[in-house]
Formats: structure tokens, C-alpha cells, sequence
């Protein structure tokens, strides 16, 4: 979007921060009244997710999540390299997280939290899978675990993940399957 | 969850920025395989977010949101003030962004993107709305619309929003409704 088409203008702004996976910048900004604020945002990469199906079996990753100091139970997901495309992410991701191929069908791309981060999510349907495994990350220590899709479908509907994209991708496949 | 049981141990940390909303954090950790990394968190207060219905129509908000340099049309929604129970939140949020107050039903609670912060989203679905505005939020510009619900339903399928919890909140609510 041009610049002065938003209805909030930069003034001057910061960058507080760059690591490995983020960047924490924080803009002052002009807001339609004519006021000022700040506004603190988190530059991210983006990411995949994938709904993988195999034999009417949802793949799942069981895995601790630091920054809530928890195991999840969610669909295989990871973040963008640098000029990857979405899709060749979605493939590395699934091989990597769960040792299949398959082949990668697009159903949504959205934001995760756009009130505080540019996170956008791809998300992808995966079936006709085959054993083709990649290495995972070296800090990523991961276990696939595979679920009846019809319970799966129960599981996100009676609040049994706690992750979102895993809540909105059950219900987005199962939505388009009738 | 006790740091003992903790597969990734964290070794030390520090607070790299301190804002208005977000907290940010790097902790070196020792991960299980006895190596160690860092990880970068964003700390967050949580949020809820609401599917609000009246006379068969979802109320949507409409709002320039900076971290994405763009509007978005999402369900109302807002970040918890301190010690606030969420419930109180989003009978609060769904006042000062649409004027509606109604009755709050818990459905969901998830995290938005368990990978880099802790921002949890507690998600309601509030119906018989009476009106009982409250002011928003002063740096908040919000025009509310309406959508007739299966339309919001079929916008949601068909990827025609791009908030996260938006298209969450709507297929799980489809769900439950049969």
C-alpha cells in the first residue's frame, strides 16, 4: 500500500531488535486524528502449514514450544527461508517434520495475529504421500503421530489442540470436503 | 510446567525490549541433545475475539491495521488489560468496537502462533445483543458492517478473509451450529 494512502503515517521509527527469526521494530505514527502514537511490530518471514493425509490419517508433530513452555500436538508447520517459495517451504517442511512427500495443494493464506506481527501463514493440503524424508533442523526435536481424520475433525471442534492454524486448517479441509 | 520436565532448559535470558503491548525476550537454552541455541520470544498479554451474531448477521469491524500496512475485515477483537478475565474483555471489546453488548459464550482458546510468542486468543460467541456503546480505544478507528452469517460462512471457505482467527471463529461456530 503507498504510503499516503494509510491512514496511519510513519513519523520515524526504530528498529529494537534483529535476530534469528525476528525483527522488533517500533514506528511513531500519525493516526487520523491527527495524534501520535506508537506501534511495535514484529517482522517475521511467514510460514507453512500443511494438512497431510494419508490412508484418512492426519499427520501430526508432537514437539515443545518454548515460548509456552508446552508439548503441542500440531499439523507440520515451519518458517519460510530467505526467497523460498511458499510452496517449495511446504514440501521441505513436510519432508523435514514427517519424512513424506506429497503432493501440495494451496487452500488459504492468512494472517496470525495481525494486530501485533506480519506473520502470514500458507497453508496447504498434502496427499499421495511417499517416504522421502529430509534432515530435520538441528534444534528441532519432533514426533509424528497420526490421528483418524473424522476424529481429528471431532479434536478441533471440541477444542482438544490448542494451536490456532491447526484448529483452521481441520476445519478448512473438512469444510471443503463437504 | 515445572522447569525440570522442560526438554529445552533455559540457561539465561534478557529482556530485549520492554513496550506498550509486547515484551521482548532471548533465552539461550540447552536443548536435549545437550547442545544449546537461543530462542526468541514475544511476550503478550492475550486477547479475545468475538463472533457476534444478531438477526442471522456477523458483526465485522473494519480497521487499518499498521503491522500489515493494510485494512482488514475481522471479527472484534482486543488485547486483555492487566488481571482482566477474559470473559469481562470481550464484553468490554465488543462494546467499544461495535456499541453491542451481549451474552458471552466461551467456545475456543488457542495460541495464535505457539512458535515465537505466547499470546494466547480466547474466542466467544455472543448473542441477544442489546445496544450499550462504550468509547473505544483512542488510537482505534473502527466502522463495524455486517455480513449474513452463511455468506461470512462461505467468505470464510472460500479464503475471502485474512485474519487467522476470524476464519477460526467462523468455522468453528458453522460447526457447532450442524
Amino acid at each position: 500500500m503507498e504510503e499516503q494512502n494509510q491512514p496511519e503515517k510513519r513519523i520515524e521509527g526504530e528498529v529494537l531488535f534483529k535476530g534469528r527469526m525476528l525483527r522488533v521494530e517500533r514506528d511513531t505514527v500519525r493516526l487520523p486524528n491527527g495524534l501520535q502514537t506508537s506501534r511495535e511490530i514484529i517482522r517475521h518471514p511467514g510460514a507453512v502449514a500443511i494438512i497431510a493425509l494419508q490412508d484418512q490419517q492426519l499427520l501430526l508433530v508432537r514437539q515443545f514450544r518454548y515460548a509456552i513452555a508446552q508439548e503441542t500436538l500440531e499439523i507440520p508447520a515451519g518458517k519460510i527461508d530467505f526467497q523460498e517459495p511458499p510452496h517449495d517451504c511446504a514440501v521441505r517442511e513436510l519432508r523435514e517434520e514427517t519424512g513424506y512427500r506429497g503432493t501440495m495443494e494451496h487452500i488459504s493464506t492468512f494472517y496470525t495475529t495481525p494486530g501485533f506481527t506480519d506473520e502470514v501463514m500458507h497453508l496447504f493440503f498434502a496427499r499421495d504421500l511417499v517416504w522421502d524424508p529430509l534432515a530435520p533442523d538441528e534444534d528441532e526435536f519432533i514426533g509424528v503421530e497420526r490421528i483418524p481424520w473424522e476424529e481429528a475433525v471431532q479434536m478441533a471442534q471440541q477444542n482438544k489442540f490448542n494451536d490456532g492454524k491447526t484448529i483452521l486448517g481441520i476445519l478448512l479441509v473438512k469444510g471443503r470436503m463437504g
